[in-house]
C-alpha cells in the first residue's frame, strides 16, 4: 500500500502553530512510518476571521488538491469560511484533485457538499483542531486511523453501505439548499447536528431544510448531537429530538434515529455516499 | 371611504396584554373615529416560545384573514413561529381573505413571502410590540397612517413606484431559499435588515442568498440596519455595508445603496410590488 500523505489546509478559521505540532506528534507516535501529515503555512495565516484572505486560503488548498502527492486533503478547522471559496476552488480543480480524499465538518460542510456533488471522495470526520477537546486526542486518531487503516470503528456505527449517506452541520445544511453547491440526496440518509444554536433556531432551520421539495426527496434524516445550547427565553418546549420528529412529520421524510456525530470527541467518520 | 378594520394577530411569539393597550390608546388618541383595532385574544395565549401552539396561532390567523370585517391583519410581534403555521395558513384561506392588506417584518416575513406568492397585499411595517421601543410609538403611529391614510412619510424612502420592491429580515430571507413559499423576485429591489447576529453569520447568510439562481434574478439590494451586532472574535474586519457589496461583487447583483428599514422605531413602510 502507497504511504498515506495528508495535507492539511484552513479553508475558515486559522490554527495555532502547536496545535499543528500537537496533530504532528500524535501521528508520529500512534502510525510511525505509516502516514506523513503536512501543515500547509497558510493554515497559520491571519486576516481577520479567517486564515488568510479568500485568494490564501483557496490558494493553499488548490496547491494540495491538486497535488498528486497526496492521498487525502484535511480541514485544519471550521468556524467560518469555506462557503466563501468554494467558486474559486471548484475553478481551480484539476486532474489530480480527484484522486484524493477530503475530510472536515461543520463550516467544512460548504466543500465537501461541493466536491461530492462533483464525484470526489470527501468524508464527514474529526479535524486536526480537535484534539484541544478534551479526549479530543482519540478524535483525531480516529480520523487518522480511519485514513491511515481504513478502521471500520471510526465510522458512524449506522452506516449500512446499502444507503447512501451524508452529514452536515444543520445550519451549513440550510445554507446550501437552494445554492448550485447542493448535491443531489435523493435516497440518502442524511445525518445532522448542531453546536451553539437556540432551539428556535434549530426549529427554524429544520423548517427550512425540510420545506426543500429537494430534501424532501431523501431516505431520511438522522440526528446528531446538538451541543452548546443558549437558553431559549422562554423555554422552547420541545427538545432537539422532538423537533426533528415535528419536522420529519410535517415533510413527510422519515425520522430514522440518532446518529453518533457532533462538536465533540465523539464525533464519528461518515464517507459520504455508499 | 371605508373605516379602516384592523385585526391584530400573533403567529409567532406572544404579546403583553398591557402593550395592547398601549396600542389601543394610541391608535385612539391619534385616530379617534377614523379605525378600530382589534386584539385577537390568541395573541395573549402562551405555548413555549409561541402565542399559543400551532393549531391556535393558525385558527386566529385564519379567522381574521377570512373575516370580510377586517380591512388590515396586522402581526402583533416577531420572534419566531410565523414559519411554523404558513402551510396550514394557506391550505385554509377563503376569498375574503384576498381583500386585505397583511402588515408585519421581521420573523413576519415567512407569512409575507408566501401570501405575496400568492398575489395578496403585504406590507413590511412597524408591528404592535414595536411600542416598546424607545420612540416606539412613533413606529406604531407610522403604521397606523399609513394603513389609515395611506402616508406617503410613512414609506421607505428609496420606492419609486417603478420598480418593484420587498423587504426582508435577511435570516428569514436566507430561510426562505429553496422553499416553496419563495416569491419570484426578478426584477424586485430587496430590501434586507439584520438583527442580534454575529457578522461572520451575516456573511454567511449573504453568501446562501446570493447564491441562489433564482435570486441573482433581482435588480439589486439594499442593505437596511444591521443592530446589536454581538462582538465577533476575531474582529471580522468587514462592515456590514462592505460584506454586502462584496456578495453583490461575487454574485453580479447592483448594490443600490442603503435602505432605511431595520428592528428600531425609524423603521419605515415597504409595501410589497410596485
Amino acid at each position: 500500500m502507497d504511504k498515506v500523505k495528508i495535507g492539511v489546509v484552513a479553508p475558515a478559521a486559522r490554527l495555532e502553530p502547536a496545535t499543528a505540532e500537537r496533530v504532528t506528534t500524535l501521528a508520529t507516535a500512534a502510525f510511525a512510518g505509516r502516514a506523513e501529515v503536512v501543515f500547509h503555512p497558510q493554515c497559520f495565516l491571519s486576516a481577520g476571521h479567517f486564515a488568510g484572505d479568500d485568494n490564501a486560503r483557496a490558494g493553499a488548498f488548490l496547491e494540495f488538491a491538486n497535488d498528486p502527492g497526496f492521498t487525502h486533503v484535511w480541514f485544519a478547522r471550521g468556524g467560518y469560511g469555506s462557503g466563501r471559496i468554494v467558486p474559486s476552488v471548484l475553478d481551480g480543480l484539476t486532474a489530480a484533485a480527484k484522486n484524493k480524499t477530503y475530510l472536515g465538518y461543520s463550516d467544512g460542510g460548504f466543500l465537501l457538499a461541493a466536491f461530492y456533488k462533483k464525484g470526489f471522495r470527501v468524508a464527514h470526520a474529526p479535524i486536526p483542531h480537535d484534539i484541544r477537546r478534551i479526549g479530543g486526542e482519540a478524535a483525531v486518531t480516529r480520523a487518522l486511523a480511519w485514513m491511515i487503516n481504513g478502521t471500520r470503528e471510526a465510522l458512524e456505527p449506522s452506516i449500512d453501505h446499502v444507503h447512501p449517506v451524508v452529514a452536515f452541520n444543520l445550519t451549513i445544511l440550510s445554507m446550501l439548499v437552494g445554492t448550485p453547491w447542493m448535491p443531489d440526496l435523493r435516497g440518502h440518509v442524511v445525518m445532522i447536528e448542531e453546536v451553539s444554536e437556540h432551539l428556535y433556531a434549530i426549529d427554524r432551520l429544520l423548517a427550512h431544510v425540510t420545506s426543500s421539495d429537494e430534501i424532501r426527496l431523501v431516505a431520511g434524516l438522522r440526528l446528531g448531537r446538538t451541543s452548546d445550547v443558549p437558553d431559549n427565553d422562554p423555554p422552547f418546549g420541545q427538545t432537539p429530538e422532538e423537533i426533528v420528529r415535528h419536522w420529519c412529520g410535517v415533510s413527510g421524510i422519515p425520522f430514522l434515529g440518532l446518529a453518533d456525530i457532533g462538536h465533540d470527541s465523539g464525533n464519528k467518520v461518515v464517507p459520504f455516499g455508499r
